[in-house]
Formats: structure tokens, C-alpha cells, sequence
């Protein structure tokens, strides 16, 4: 099943389906919103994939997706995992970070949910001094997960999968992690790609709560990654089971892989420019590559092996806030 | 004006007005919803402020404050200042961190905030062994806040001031704070006192964006602490400042104090426990003080001088979750 939310003057949007290949959309009938459908999945899963069945028969309208919101436009918790071990393990080297005993742990930060930008929007941010970073991840949207469950049961709430762009401001970011607080002006509002997709779309590229597929980046037009989702240390199970120790997590809940990175970043390139930087400090001896200028694109788009989309392409600007 | 939430079988409950002396309620007719009466503010207040003096003047039911949920039920964001500077740095000394230059900001985590706990629940949470705390801060809400704003302009989206107990688990946040991406699984759902106020409640005990009133913490009937809100480093409308400066506000965000403590501790005593452990390994040479154990219950209140209740009280039992 493909999801959208397109505009309806409300702050959730109006949920639609949309077609396997992206062409066509139809209001979805069983749930005004996304929100809604996430939570009461179970009960309403099965009239949207009868919908989604018919849809892709035939009918709907044209899916515009440069004119979708996110699919969720807000959601009431967002929490962002860094599970690609090389890509902190680059970041520690090159920063010269003291070495962290997680004690097993994934790393997992808490973000601002209370907006999600469109996957087509203008992104407004303060200061180009402030080192303007995209990070492309993977994501998924949990049912009500009770405390304390296991990575093992954690798999049954995972309802469906999403692309973001978790916008970073680098220079703003050592700081912030030194007060060991986490981020708060370093992490604005992330972006979500159009289409939110249940994992059976993805066929044998879901597996072991990963999504085995690469992200490819373009950064004004120019390639610049096309790092695979399966590298992920801790999979969406695990990032689960950690969010949900010591609290319930509610339906809706937005959990990120981090910055999608493979070991062998130097020939699949990266998501994000600080991992490029952090090549060139290893290999140049000082980072050349400037983080982004106001007027720059990014653009960010998985498909399956054999073409098919899947959840459409975020492709921004920054620009003066 | 004195507002709370009662229960009425929906997340966000249903707006009551409060009487000045916290005895009688009625239902808001020109809001449903606390969230809806934020995003609406500046229209809807002055219709809410005729209901509270008709309410003032009599009428209404008895206010059952134990059965209230908390004024936001669930926020759409939840930022968690650190402004009492004698805390942090009574931290800093006996767990001997290193010394952060925060560059003139004031410390800031991003919490869970789709659920404020009701004032009187009980407090379910996975172990003892995780060293549980409360930490009793005072909050605000705010209007909607544009990108980028000043302090100074700031104050001026301050629409009700809250109290909140911030549940911590301290054994976990060591080894998060070390990580430099904040705290999840250590910071669980936060509690909230069961009535928001108006700044104009607190007369000359509201100034500089700062609530001037002890608030008094008892943890299972004896006083642990009546620390002044009036320390703040930073104000309410600085850390509205630093929250915004990457993002705008939605309405109803949530921006708390961080736990209430003064300089002069040993006499008035604190509002967590770690901070008299941090006491008792200056004076004693090892912390003498358990954290909570289930079955332990915390009370915290603040009134005005001549006895006036503001914000009711949160009084709660911690449980095996």
C-alpha cells in the first residue's frame, strides 16, 4: 500500500492512495488522515488496501507529488537513530571524539515532530555561517507501542516505511552535543518524502527490519550518494525496543535510521555533505567540500532494483529564513 | 484566569475554567480544548476571561483537582531548560564533568511530549535500579512564536505558566549525556500540575519572565525542598529565544525551567534528589540518599504568598510499569 497527504487548508492534510507507480491518487475513504489510519491500523488496514487494489486497476487523478505534503505533517514524536556504525566511526575519527561505550545501545536523539516539511518546499533556515547539511535516512511510522517491549515484538508495530531529510546545522552541532543535551538549534525541522509505503511494497528489499535498497542523493544536480539502507547496525526492531524502554510510544511515532553510510563510502559517495568532509580531512588533510549556500537543491529518491518507486523524491532549496 | 483539563474520553480532554481560589470549575464555552484556546489565543481569551469572573462570582461545580489530566494532556513539543545555574554547577563539581562553554546559551533538551502525566497518577516506570528522581520545575506555554524572534520579543507569546515534574532516571543519563545526543530512554514522561495561569495570577511574583515563589517539594510527607523559581540564568523569554532560533513554535509548545534550585541549598533544600546526593558527596564524601523506590510518592505545590493557590498540586506515586 502507497500513501499520501495532500493539502486541505488542515494542519493534517487529506490522506490519499496512491497508485503502485505514483501516477495516480485517489481520497482515501476509510481515514480522513494518516494519523487517524495509524491509529486505528488494524481496523482500517484492510479497507485501504481494498482501496488501494482498486486504484491500481485503474481511476484516481493525477498524483502531483511536487504539490504533497509529508505524509505526516506532524507527528506527535519523532526520534532519530544513527545506526550506520561508518559513518560515526568517521566522525569520531576526523573530530577526534573521545570514544563512546554505549553499552550496546543504538544512539537515538529527540527531534521536532510537531512539523515535517513538504518533500517539495522551500527549507527556511537562519544563517548560511551556520554549515547547512542534509542527511538522508530511511524511516518508519509505529503503531502504540507499550513500554518495555521487545526488539522481537517490536516488528509488529513498524506499519510503514518513509525517506527524510533530517536538516542539520553542523556548526551549531559540536556544542550542543558537548553540553551532552542533545541537539536543539542544530536539528530544524526535517523533511519527509511523499509517499509513506507498507513494507510488503519493498518484496525481499525489507528484511531484518532494514531496507536493503541504496538512497541516492543529488546535490544540485550532481551525484553525490547512493549509500544502501541494509549497513544499519541496530535495525528499526532495535531502534524500537530502545525508544520504548522507559515510555509507550504513541501511534504515529516517527523513528529515523540516521544518515544512511556503507563502509566503502569512497565509491557509493554519501548522504551527507559532513561525511564528504570527513573524507576529504582523512584523505587531503582539510575538508574542501562547502557545506550548502542558500539557492542549492538537494534531492533524495530510493526505487526498487527493478525501477519501481517508491516513496517519490524530496527535492529542495534552502533558502534565508 | 485559571485554567484545567478533565477528563471526558479524548486525548486532550475538556477545558474547565478554574475559580481564583481552585474550589469551583465550568466547562470553557469558547474553547473546547486547551490546544484549541493557544492556537486561537488573542480571540478567545477575552471570551474565557469573562467566563472566569462569572465563575469567580459563583457558580460552577466543585473542582476535583485529583481527577484532573494535566492542562496539555499532550503537547506538540516539550523543551526542557537547565537555567538554575547552582544546580548545574553542584553537578558539574561532584560528578566532575568537564567544563562546557556553552557561549552564553542556556541548556535545553527536546522531550517526549505527547503525553503530560495526570497530576495524581501513579508513575509506572521499568526498575528501581535505574535510579528514579523527580524534578520540580516551572514551565510555560506559549503561543504560536515565529522563527528567529528576540527575547525581548519573546515575552510577549508567554500565554500560561505551568508547573511540571520532570521524571528522570539517573543511572541511564550519564552514559546518554556522554553520547552528546541527549536523552531518550532516561527521560520518561513528564508530569504537569493540574491547573495553567495566566501571568497576571502571580501579580509582582511574576517578573523578568520569572516566577518568583518557592516551590515546595515533599517526597512521602517530609519537606525536601522550597527552592525560589526567581534564579533563573536565563528567563522564560530567553530560552523561547534559543528554542526558536532554527524553528518556529507551534502553539502549546512547552518550555520548562529545569529543576528550581538556589545557591543557598543547604538551607531551603532542592527539588531532585541528585541534587542532594550532590550535596551529601560535597559534605559527607558519598551520596547518603536513595533514589525513589516504588510505592514512593512526591507532592509538589507553589502558592502565592498569602496562601493563594496557583497551580494545584502534582502529587504522585511511583509503580512498577
Amino acid at each position: 500500500m502507497k500513501l499520501a497527504t495532500l493539502p486541505d487548508g488542515t494542519p493534517d492534510g487529506r490522506l490519499h492512495l496512491v497508485s503502485r507507480d505514483l501516477t495516480r491518487c485517489a481520497p482515501a475513504e476509510a481515514a480522513p488522515t494518516l494519523q487517524a489510519a495509524l491509529e486505528d491500523w488494524e481496523a482500517l488496514a484492510p479497507a485501504l488496501a481494498s482501496e488501494y487494489a482498486a486504484l491500481n486497476a485503474g481511476g484516481g487523478t493525477p498524483f502531483d507529488a511536487a504539490a504533497a505534503l509529508a505524509p505526516l505533517p506532524r507527528a506527535w514524536q519523532w526520534l532519530d537513530g544513527s545506526a550506520f556504525d561508518s559513518h560515526g566511526a568517521l566522525m569520531q575519527k576526523v573530530f577526534k571524539l573521545p570514544p563512546v561505550d554505549t553499552g550496546g545501545k543504538p544512539l537515538m536523539y529527540q527531534g521536532v515532530s510537531n512539523q515535517f516539511l513538504a518533500p517539495c518546499a522551500d527549507v527556511p533556515l537562519p544563517s548560511e555561517a551556520d554549515g547547512i547539511d542534509f542527511e538522508g535516512e530511511f524511516g518508519i511510522l509505529t503503531d502504540a507501542v507499550p513500554m518495555g517491549v521487545t526488539a522481537l515484538k517490536a516488528r509488529g508495530y513498524i506499519r510503514l516505511l518513509v525517506q527524510i531529510n533530517d536538516w542539520s546545522l553542523r556548526r551549531l552541532a559540536p556544542l550542543e552535543m558537548k553540553t551532552g543535551f542533545g541537539w536543539v538549534q542544530a536539528k530544524p525541522a526535517s523533511s519527509m518524502a511523499p509517499v509513506a509505503v507498507t513494507p510488503d511494497e519493498l518484496g525481499e528489499c525489507w528484511h531484518d527490519a532494514r531496507i536493503d535498497l541504496p538512497l541516492i542523493v543529488d546535490w544540485n544536480g550532481a551525484r553525490f550518494g547512493a549509500a544502501n539502507g541494509d549497513a544499519m547496525s541496530a535495525g528499526f526492531d532495535d531502534l524500537i525496543a530502545h525508544a520504548a524502554y522507559s515510555r509507550a510510544l504513541v501511534a504515529g511515532t516517527v523513528i529515523g535510521s540516521g544518515t544512511v553510510s556503507n563502509e566503502n563510502y569512497r565509491e557509493v559517495g554519501s548522504s551527507c555533505i559532513a561525511e564528504r568532509r570527513g573524507i576529504e580531512m582523512e584523505d587531503l588533510g582539510e575538508a574542501k567540500t562547502p557545506f550548502m549556500a542558500f539557492g542549492d537543491r538537494v534531492r533524495m529518491e530510493a526505487r526498487l532494483p527493478d525501477g519501481t518507486p517508491l516513496f517519490g523524491a524530496i527535492d529542495q532549496k534552502v533558502v534565508q529564513g
